[in-house]
């Protein structure tokens, strides 16, 4: 046996389209409704994207395929994956393979290997009926692989285009994350200046959720990947509630945004969720964010219930304004002093050096953070000298403060329980799962609706599958222009056209909902237990959206 | 909404139950075999369990019911769960509450709270229909919850005989691990030896899997923990295959045996699983294992492949001799010094003292250890002053480990690739997942038997369903005498009878199995995804056993 019989299963499963890509593809109408805006920066970017700014929404109808398009010529695409894996990837391939296929049996489908650089050496293999078939309705990305390679420059273009040229393609479609599809909008802009034929088009994928708004109402892998860190929290908070011994404090995955956390908790009600842009908001510090925990934590304990469960999201420490200024501080010291900083040799002579270097605010922050902490921050550093964000053990400098503050509210006589504790991260977990049935309908028609744009001329769009909150039965396809969703930011010390990351908005439902309940959930225990992700069986079992796309949809 | 859709949809999952168990209670007949013999020390067994020792095997049959029997007269049973959580605890009391009520609608099931210290305390709920029914088919202890409380002292089995006495208890059942099997025996045995008529039953339950033997197959929970593990493993593999760059190290829960690390291998075929029972075997050292890791790492590089999945069970460290003479010691020194050994207030004070208190081996081996191990192993202690082996970061110790191994291998020239690594502890994710169907149907099952033991009159058995790695429809129940799975063994300067635990045999199947291929998949990615425990779909997704038991009953 060289597959879980769960996996040969699910190659069997046919992933839902919304009807209109159900229809024959000669019966696919697009309207195109008004010109866009960028989000911001509206002049600067109709400057930057002279022949992709502006363009209108697409929106697939019944009817007849455009004049003069031939939807069943015989096409050449390739398709890459971009950035970190999230579940559903391959489906987009299948769904983009089969639409092509539909329109003629001749076209073809490359997919290059190791993302982007694959693109830019030339490394593909031509996608088969029968390797499609492989790799239906599973999860990872190891179909082509994936890569972190950005493709920004003039050269880089000139590269793909080499590549485009010598494979004969007629568009690349870029499954990635806010970046990639910023580059992909680039890319499109480059060619159609270039008065070069080929299209881009781009399909909006990560986990952490933060690629998102009114057309592209979730970015696939989300659902899946909340529904998986919602199992593995559902049954910690049973065990708590079973054991009533221990504080579990888990840290969720996310990068800056805390979709993740915020879904997760609305779907399990943990007795604690920090949601970064609240703190950033609020402008609170650690130490605030140690008394909201402890504040449960005692009174939890008044009613003799030693024991809860905390979610905390990954990116936090950069939303904390005190640590904010602190790791900006610390880059810059260690970027200008990196010969001298080499020649420190133990964590106690470098701590020492940083804490002279650093001004007073930041050394005060540094110095009350405990050595563990201190250590992450000085020595796990990215290529670039930086700190690295995501590998500080938030979840443990949390716990450390929470145990001393603890201490001090017993001496006082402010808290008389017993504090146990265990942490969790979650991640890797969650981002090659089995696709989720949402995820696979959602991805394979994701896929698809490339296709349709592909055939119709498009280029600069991303692939838009609408009405999510509703069934598979209800959905609407099409796409958007990718410059609709960005702004100017500054990057590297220059401003920079990219895609706006869509945070957790505080005035939002999801959060909204939350925040109604969460007193209530801090102190009487309502955990809610999701368990696995089931992908058979009754339709509220293995059906559902998530809660925040539930949310933000619901009127 | 309060519950998850699982929740509510598990709700109505009718568990199957042996086909003997699906007749009328008075046509279930009992047989009763050969008497037996404890596993070892028999003769001083036999001495200390003069009423209980050597009863026969009991096996239900097709039949009428004992001479004067009455099965269906009411009848009192006190339940309590013990221990650390497994999947299926509140089927095993909702099928003893079913098959009490089958015999007679008038027979009370008393839920005592908090585990054993609600049968010494008192404290108790009355099941009724309606409670049983909120819990069917769920994960977690929290039905009445679980405690750690040994009941092992004639003060306390009087204790628990008054609380029998009060309630008009007929029977106890013990839903519990070694521990408190042992303790069912004990307390068993103690009733009736005094003459009285209160029956003791036993249920086998740990995630462990360390409880067996011939005719107690598997301990309930194990099938639905190690299936949870699986599926992370699982998308580990698929991300570490997919991004190409980290090697991930995952302890698992366990304590001493390897059964869910082998479990969970033989699932997933990772590229390194460590079997503690092996590494005692062949008398390996740290550095053995390290080497046995670093050879993989250094293979894999050579074909490109900087990445792998690496399993290490929780008890590992107690396994490795140096390790184990080590913590000994330390117990030793400390517990004598404890006085002296709180005065020190850093660590390097400590570390220093302990460095030449202990021998010259165990000083070599401390001193070997990285810091963060090295403060684990003085600091992390239990109320009784010992080691607190399981929260030992076994898998940052090896990493560091490895990492410096491969280091110096890289000066040497023989490894040429990139190591970057994560770690993972799996453990409480597990064990209050909701049953899978296999752990539902056997946990109903199990307490169903329990039921029937009691009313065939036997005490100091423990319940046994069998044939499992064949469909329910094929599975027989009955009973053994807890006494045959007992022996003698050294606890805390005294030989005392317990149950002995069921260690992975290394001339077993399963780890046969996993040792003819694992060269193969250290080397050749052979990753199997197993996904989320499903409990809707075809047979072969939601009605396996595990491997471990698919392999022990091979032919």
């Amino acid at each position: 046996m060289d597959k879980s019989p769960l996996q040969t299963a699910r190659h069997g499963y046919l992933p839902k389209l919304p009807p209109i890509l159900r229809s024959k593809l000669t019966e696919i109408g697009v309207t195109m409704g008004e010109p866009t805006e960028s989000v911001e920066n509206q002049a600067e970017m109709k400057q930057l994207f002279e022949k992709t700014y502006g363009m209108p929404i697409a929106t697939f109808v019944k009817g007849s395929a455009a004049g003069d398009l031939k939807v069943d010529r015989a096409v050449n695409v390739g398709v890459i994956l971009s950035g970190g894996q999230a579940p559903g990837g391959h489906n987009v391939i299948c769904g983009l393979f089969d639409g092509l296929r539909a329109g003629n049996a001749a076209s073809k489908l490359f997919g290059f290997l190791g993302g982007p650089s694959g693109l830019l050496d030339d490394k593909a293999i031509e996608i088969t009926p029968a390797f499609a078939d492989e790799y239906r309705n599973t999860g990872g990305f190891d179909m082509i692989g994936s890569g972190r390679t950005k493709v920004e420059t003039e050269e880089q273009f000139e590269k793909v285009l080499t590549t485009c040229k010598r494979r004969k393609l007629d568009a690349v479609v870029v499954i990635g994350g806010d970046d990639s599809n910023t580059n992909a909008a680039l890319m499109g802009e480059y060619f159609a200046k270039k008065g070069e034929a080929v299209k881009v088009i781009g399909v909006p994928k990560t986990i952490d959720g933060d690629l998102k708004n009114q057309f592209i109402e979730t970015s696939f892998g989300f659902d899946t990947a909340t529904k998986t860190y919602a199992e593995l929290i559902g049954n910690i908070e049973r065990d708590a509630n079973s054991a009533k011994k221990y504080w579990h404090f888990i840290k969720l995955m996310g990068r800056s945004a805390s979709h993740i956390a915020l879904e997760c908790a609305l779907q399990c009600r943990p007795n604690v969720c920090i949601i970064s842009e609240e703190v950033e908001e609020k402008q609170q510090t650690l130490d605030n964010i140690v008394d909201q925990i402890t504040r449960v934590i005692a009174q939890r304990a008044e009613n003799g219930e030693n024991f809860g469960v905390i979610l905390i999201p990954e990116g936090l420490i950069e939303f904390v304004p005190e640590m904010k200024r602190l790791i900006a501080e610390l880059n810059d010291i260690l970027a200008a002093n990196a010969a001298h900083f080499e020649t420190l040799r133990t964590f106690e002579a470098q701590a020492e050096w940083a804490n002279k270097k650093l001004g007073r605010d930041a050394s005060y922050a540094f110095s009350s953070l405990p050595n563990e902490i201190q250590r992450q921050l000085l020595m796990d550093r990215d290529p670039h000298g930086n700190v690295q964000v995501s590998r500080i053990e938030t979840e443990k400098l949390l716990i450390e403060m929470v145990e001393s503050r603890l201490a001090e509210m017993k001496r006082e006589g402010s808290y008389k329980g017993k504090f146990s504790h265990q942490n969790h991260f979650f991640g890797y977990e969650g981002r090659c799962a089995f696709p989720s049935n949402f995820d696979a309908d959602y991805c394979y028609s994701l896929g698809y609706t490339a296709f349709v744009l592909i055939a119709n001329g498009l280029t600069g769009y991303i692939a838009s599958v609408r009405n999510l909150a509703k069934p598979a039965s209800e959905w609407q396809a099409g796409g958007i222009p990718i410059t609709m969703m960005m702004n100017l930011e500054q990057r590297h010390g220059h401003m920079k056209p990219v895609i706006k990351k869509a945070l957790v908005e505080l005035a939002g439902s999801p959060f909204k909902t939350f925040d109604r309940s969460r007193e209530t959930w801090a102190v009487k225990t309502s955990y809610v237990y999701p368990g696995a992700i089931q992908y058979y069986g009754p339709d509220e079992v293995c059906n559902q959206p998530t809660l925040t796309l539930t949310h933000e949809h619901e009127k």
